[in-house]
């Protein structure tokens, strides 16, 4: 089974960035808009969510509700045409990131480098990207709000992902 | 906004509505196969939201995880031609329904009377309804699971729905 670890941002992000991914970004059906704290990994034992879910309930304790800014949009090219909200990395961020990454989670080390974001678009082609990328360059963003929780997803056959488990910061 | 909230099923369960969904229902890009315990309402206060949280916490504490049995395939016609995973009532089932329409949650009295099913075809023609119940009928079903939790959800301007929080069943 796959699973995935997000944050979804408040209706008022998802709604503009779904505004975009509706056109630019074929995962648009599949998930809605969101932060990945952690990519999506596997465990061939279904029943090992469980323990996951225990591990990520302690790792929700240690952090506290943080502000979510979301300051400009930006590119992963040239390695990747996504265009996304960057988000303001913070305290937070890094250390739910680094937790679920870490020995004690599933010690798999990270792909790239963290850079928090909202994708909103990909899989475009290089002309698209830079047609695209162009036009919500300028139009920005500028968002804060508060993030209180995040969530454990799983994915169904079809491609698309269902949640398990909310996790509340600070919280037991 | 408007909520709901709903029982999403293992994803083995999931991935057999799914696999009827994706040619009878057109919801099937809006929101997972699900039970529904309470059907869509809304509120004018987003903050509102917080409390709804608050109450199911309450209401999750109350019941132990139960059986799911879904155990054939039924159809709402003549009333709407929606087929759907029939499950079998339980203490549980009536309970959890009973709270979330009672007068200590939002006093709205349910629309109908609650027959607890996973929708799997809806908005068909008559003649596309009983091709497709005569097939799936003969199909059937008979699945056992164990349910331990249940989502509140909101829904997004596209339609689509995002989870705001799980409750785990008998727990804090």
């Amino acid at each position: 089974m796959n699973y995935g670890i997000v944050i979804f941002p408040s209706k008022k992000l998802q709604d503009l960035a779904n505004s975009y991914r509706k056109r630019y970004d074929p995962h648009y059906a599949l998930i809605p808009p969101h932060l990945t704290l952690r990519n999506v990994f596997s465990t061939d034992d279904d029943g090992h969510i469980k323990e996951i879910a225990d591990k990520l309930r302690n790792i929700a304790k240690k952090y506290d509700p943080f502000n979510l800014k979301a300051y400009k949009i930006s590119s992963f090219q040239p390695v990747n045409n996504v265009i996304y909200f960057k988000v303001d990395s913070n305290p937070e961020l890094e250390g739910l990131h680094n937790d679920m990454h870490g020995p004690e989670f599933l010690g798999l080390e990270p792909e790239y480098a963290f850079v928090p974001h909202i994708t909103v678009a990909q899989k475009l082609s290089n002309d698209e990207h830079s047609d695209v990328y162009g036009s919500l360059r300028m139009m920005g963003i500028d968002h804060e709000e508060i993030v209180d929780r995040f969530h454990l997803l799983y994915q169904l056959e079809n491609g698309s992902w269902t949640v398990y488990e909310t996790f509340r910061l600070g919280k037991d």
